[in-house]
């Protein structure tokens, strides 16, 4: 793991925006599904997952759910079941109401908050179906109250056996009523203009591969989309008060996700650096994803020195990172300066795993540097504004003028004239 | 205007993605903006808008600030003021503030709220320059907290005057004290990369032509960005209680933006339809900009006759429209059926210039039956939300088996090992 001064460090990103080639698939498989809706969908399922499907046999039926529970482990039940609640709980403050001012006039202004109508939760195959993001997808809309939530995952993501029961598991303990066996860009484009089998939704949100991730960019303005998220980013902020073994493994247990994933400590102290250094090599070596680790440690992981915990803190709000450790003698010292940071872990035992599947707050979480400005998912991202406007009589006529001064200057007579008609009305008393 | 049944009535909708030619030009000038930096932006400066600047010469002045305040209209003034008042008021009640939910064993979990940090607000020139755009764009970063706000106009808006003096003081009324003399999409690649003379910024909101608009998806990622506005559209529910007058001008005040813009009354009186159709026919031929109003009522204009005012809120829901007025009998008896609309105006005065000028609500709204699943632009696009986690030693000793189940589950053994290496440490009191 490089040791780097702070000056001479940059952080390498990268945005996926596929090859021509993926575009221009993405691109023939959406329009196909859009123009002939389950015909292409059963096509592309039958060639891109090797299953050949029925329109009918589309829905996850509720034998097959509880035929997935008598498949899943009872401490992975239980763990999972309590986590649920957990996050549930934490998205529950975030809840927000219509509200209105009144004035004595009898004019109201307001917003009236109302969750969106039909969500769609895309759940990836093979290694990256965690049960633990169906969680961090589904709950944070369920709190916002949408009525509808439809998951889709690939029809066969536990191999032979059909859809992972985990997966099934999950999305039924978080509430999922309506499950499809279809994924890839096929399913995306389902979600977003419907088909006979599958009514369009209103948002879709959930990780995928590029070609998802290029579906999801196509779809988008036809529907609302999630971000969409790139490798997976920690940095950790230490003195020499911190654990040097608890400080390795949490930079390894980012760097496991993915060899583009980024691992970076921040510390003033040389000799503390070079202690996780040797650690970080010491825990890497045992790793069962040792190679995926190592990569990501080698080509993306850093260990920053720094002048001081405050030149750090500068260091911090450049890089705008996913998590954000901060094990120092005093760790909430820092909070009001850090500017940029998805998720803020405070204090030794605040090991990121505990984040990422139990405490509550969301798991995904801003990558790329975009929390600089965007937000862990939340249940905002499930309600829409409505602005509301009574205006009274009064009102109207004590600033109508005003509005027809404004309107005029921009030359729109007719905004002008729709005030003016009410006025002569109402003042002419005719 | 036609007259229509509702199960006949579709609603055209054009999204405008631009020609290849005109993508192949954005993609060349944001890129010769990002590696050339000022030399690019004054190149494009002078080819597209004809005016041959210096970089130094690139920021307003506060002289020609102040000169602008000699040249607008003292009504204009006093209204946009006020204007702006009523703005931040409404804007105001949306404030937010960080949140934590502290437990007894010393576990705290929580939201940051912050504001971006930096934002750029692009004002378009020619007819399309706005001075009510400016304060709706800008008011609600600036209540958000945003520090840093900055506005981008091409430089000759005014004509040889320079920038149109009314941009300059609704600017400079809403609290902006950087501005650029630079539009199109080299401005919007300025902001989004920076150059020597234009810091960077984190979001770049207001509306422009279909370069700024491509220019703006192109840099999207980089920095955040609004949504891309299509045409504008009125939908007006109304019975025979309400005022063919009032109805007929307030269609026709949406219809003057733009030829594609839509107006369309929804009513289950016939006679009332035949009225507002006469009256509109009446209006428009006095109006001054009566071929675009023409053209908007003959293309995209719609009576819709429905059976009852239920069946039309149902028709409201699925067009979801950027406006919606109410005038019937009682119009609050509607709103809590109504799912998608981005203003909602209730009653006989709350015209919509009401709002798009004065009483305080946003006037840049989700147009394109994106009021599903999108929102006036509001306090919260200029917030973001860090997730803060403060897990303690008995929270963690108490959980932290669970952790461990799910990380196994995911294959993820790194993240079982950072809360193992702490529970071996903490149980075992080494």
């Amino acid at each position: 793991m490089r040791i780097i001064a702070a000056d001479r460090f940059e952080l390498k990103r990268e945005v996926e925006y596929g090859t021509p080639e993926q575009n221009q698939a993405v691109r023939e498989i959406v329009e196909a599904v859009r123009t002939e809706g389950d015909a292409a969908l059963l096509r592309y399922t039958e060639r891109h997952d090797g299953v050949r499907l029925q329109a009918a046999s589309l829905r996850v039926t509720e034998a097959e759910i509880t035929a997935a529970y008598d498949k899943v482990d009872a401490a992975f039940l239980t763990a999972i079941r309590e986590a649920a609640v957990n996050i549930r709980v934490f998205h529950e403050k975030q809840k927000r109401y219509s509200w209105m001012d009144l004035q004595p006039d009898g004019t109201l202004l307001g917003q009236m908050l109302r969750p969106l109508k039909r969500v769609g939760v895309y759940v990836p195959g093979g290694k990256a179906a965690y049960p633990s993001s169906v969680l961090m997808n589904v709950i944070p809309a369920q709190v916002a109250g949408v009525p509808e939530i439809v998951m889709v995952t690939p029809p066969a993501t536990g191999g032979k056996e059909g859809i992972d029961p985990y997966i099934l598991v999950a999305a039924a303990e978080a509430g999922v009523k309506e499950m499809y066996r279809v994924g890839g860009a096929q399913a995306v484009a389902a979600l977003a203009y419907g088909t006979a089998s599958i009514p369009p939704v209103d948002k879709i949100c959930g990780p995928g591969n590029i070609y998802v991730a290029l579906a999801k960019r196509t779809v988008f303005g036809a529907v609302d989309i999630d971000s969409i998220a790139g490798p997976s980013e920690i940095v950790v902020l230490a003195d020499e008060t911190a654990d040097v073994g608890y400080v390795a493994a949490d930079l390894l247990s980012q760097a496991e996700h993915d060899e583009m994933a980024s691992a970076i400590l921040i510390t003033p102290s040389a000799s503390f650096a070079d202690g996780v250094k040797a650690e970080v090599e010491r825990q890497l070596a045992l790793l069962p994803r040792e190679p995926i680790a190592r990569k990501s440690i080698d080509d993306y992981g850093a260990i920053i020195i720094v002048g001081s915990l405050q030149e750090g803190v500068g260091v911090i709000n450049r890089l705008a990172p996913e998590h954000l450790e901060i094990m120092t003698a005093d760790p909430m010292e820092w909070l009001g300066q850090i500017e940029n940071a998805g998720a803020i872990f405070l204090g030794a035992y605040s090991s990121e795993p505990v984040g990422d599947y139990f405490a509550g707050p969301n798991h995904i979480i801003p990558t790329n540097g975009t929390a600089r400005f965007s937000s862990p998912v939340n249940v905002d991202d499930f309600l829409k504004k409505s602005s509301l406007i009574r205006y009274s009589k009064e009102a109207l006529l004590a600033n109508g003028d005003k509005i027809i001064t404004l309107a005029r200057h921009e030359g729109l007579e007719a905004h002008a004239r729709a005030i003016e008609i009410r006025l002569e009305r109402e003042r002419g008393g005719n």
